[in-house]
């Protein structure tokens, strides 16, 4: 099957820039002294999954019980779910973990250890502290009391295999550069490995010390202290983190065919036959260009066209303006790189893996929770 | 099951609202002597599509060919497939269209028209016109002799059954109050009404007239010369149209249960596991509220709460600011309006029915394209 053949909407997946961006954080985190631990959230198929971790044994992290359910039966048997563990999920992940050598929980509450201790069986439960390092969504306060209580109760809990601390450089998407997003590894690196430390001072025992986010990974110089790297969106890339200065634009491996299925040169637009539910509203690095759109309008070959601009979506129609080019024609196929590749791929059933633009493989990725 | 025993993030359908909904809609289509052919694709399944034609045989409109093989299995025989169809889709189309008694399509160009002509087999194909009233998305513009000809061109093709003309005043959406609603409503009105009439003092016989979307359908006095209506929103509303005026917020049908996973009193926020991939990342109604956040935070009754704030999602995270409230504790349900059902809707595989508290259905939307 040709690429230019496919039904649209299509997720297509170009396998030769996969390998490359699995091979180059690979290598990147030999190179910094860290074992990798690729979150599979980006793209939730096991074939993906096993580029990431280049064939060797090597763990996985994912963001739901579904996944951690989806990639145990696909054979990875040394998950990270990290995200909180929800108190009534608590069950859940530990009839998955039954399975597998291992599935480690996330917590920065009492109550959510409190629900593991609850829950716990024969054995304990591998659990990180998850600690906030200025991103400000979870995770406890490194410099606070409460943290240290909160370690102090994991690594006494008879329940509780406590495998160390766990931060989300995730406000390295605020950035705008790279000298930006090296400012905030730093963040994201000192937060883990100075409380690991204090922590260690106290007599608590932290074997692991796990940071990472895609831009913080793609310029981090120094991870001394560190012990392992959770990067996931590296593998597809997507218009957001070229515009921070994360990736370039043809290192982006993920985009969505599309149809042209109106033509309106009066008005100076098109329509195309993706819109929210194949490219996700996010609204990309509007901090970077308020004028971003929803994503990068590319000829079949995904060289981006800038004459064209995806300026609205709705939940089947895409609707870009021309300016300065020719006018595309009812039935061209255009491809979309989207602004946000996570939240573009879980739309899809299916993606179309493609070298050059024959399609060689079909990826089934999970959903749900 | 308890509605509080469902895991977390869930789909959760108010049944009682649902049909209080479809009701509504029904008796106005009544009222406005048009006929009712509801668009499906906010909940994309079949017993809401039951619901809204109120069981007698009505038509439905659908937005992805997915919808129409899907409604076509379950027993719907009338589809109108309401988006300009893709040129190389046309054979997908046809070969539902065997199996029901009317798959109408939809065009606004010449190589649309084409490419049914070319794949067309015994009979002709049922096609509306699609006419831009104002919106600028698709369809033609009426005051042009480019929409006569293609009229004329639909009337003459010995492949087509030339149904008539078809509009949605999305515009509708970017209205502040009822007021600009009404007025956008007679422009949706008008534009096709007068069209219909220029091109059946030329001898074009224009049989249906087709318009809608819910804020219109909602205000709309006046709808002499329409044939039919094509709202489907108002079967669930969301927190978009209850603040553009659509609805009452207590009116809204659909919410995402979901679970406090980090509460920090330090930084005065809350984390819940309903993120991008339950809510969407459809920004709302800014143009009402610049302020307006991802989502309207309820108590598991569905009450709001004004003290919650949603201002940001990332994939499965939401954050909420906690002001001038109780602080609610990791392991609390909140239920959270989205923004936009239909988006919202879209990622789930199953919505839990409720009356009350009490789950009394699961429904199973369709998906892709």
């Amino acid at each position: 099957v040709r690429l230019t053949d496919l039904p649209t909407p299509a997720a297509v997946v170009d396998l030769n820039r996969v390998e490359a961006n699995c091979r180059w954080m690979a290598e990147r985190a030999v190179a910094l002294g860290v074992a990798l631990r690729p979150h599979v959230k980006t793209h939730k198929c096991p074939e993906a999954a096993r580029l990431q971790v280049g064939g060797s044994p090597g763990g996985i992290t994912v963001s739901t019980l579904a996944e951690a359910g989806f990639f145990a039966a696909a054979g990875f048997r040394d998950i990270t779910y990290a995200v909180p563990v929800a108190p009534k999920r608590v069950r859940d992940a530990l009839n998955i973990a039954e399975r597998i050598d291992r599935l480690s929980l996330l917590v920065d509450s009492h109550e959510a250890v409190r629900a593991i201790e609850e829950a716990a069986r024969n054995g304990r439960v591998p659990v990180f502290l998850k600690v906030d390092c200025g991103y400000g969504r979870a995770g406890v306060n490194p410099h606070t009391d409460g943290a240290i209580a909160l370690a102090e109760r994991l690594h006494r809990s008879s329940s509780v295999e406590f495998r160390g601390l766990l931060t989300h450089g995730g406000h390295s998407y605020d950035c705008v550069d790279r000298l930006g997003i090296a400012a905030v590894a730093d963040q994201e690196r000192d937060a883990v490995v100075g409380f690991a430390q204090r922590l260690r001072v106290l007599g608590i025992p932290v074997p692991e010390v796990s940071v990472g986010s895609t831009p913080t990974m793609r310029v981090a110089e120094d991870l001394r202290g560190v012990t392992e790297i959770r990067p996931g969106n590296y593998v597809f890339f997507d218009g957001f983190q070229s515009m921070i200065g994360s990736c370039d634009i043809d290192e982006v491996a993920f985009s969505v065919l599309s149809t042209v299925i109106g033509s309106h040169p009066d008005r100076s637009t098109l329509v195309l036959d993706a819109g929210a539910l194949a490219l996700s509203k996010d609204p990309g690095a509007t901090h970077v260009d308020p004028t971003v759109g929803f994503g990068v309008l590319c000829d079949p070959q995904l060289r981006p066209l800038a004459h064209l601009h995806l300026g609205s979506l709705s939940q089947e129609h895409g609707k870009a303006a021309v300016s300065g080019g020719p006018m595309p024609q009812v039935g061209d196929r255009l491809r979309i790189i989207p602004n946000h590749s996570c939240l573009s791929a879980a739309l899809f059933d299916r993606y179309a893996v493609v070298r050059q633009d024959t399609v060689v493989e079909t990826w089934h990725p999970v959903r749900g929770w």
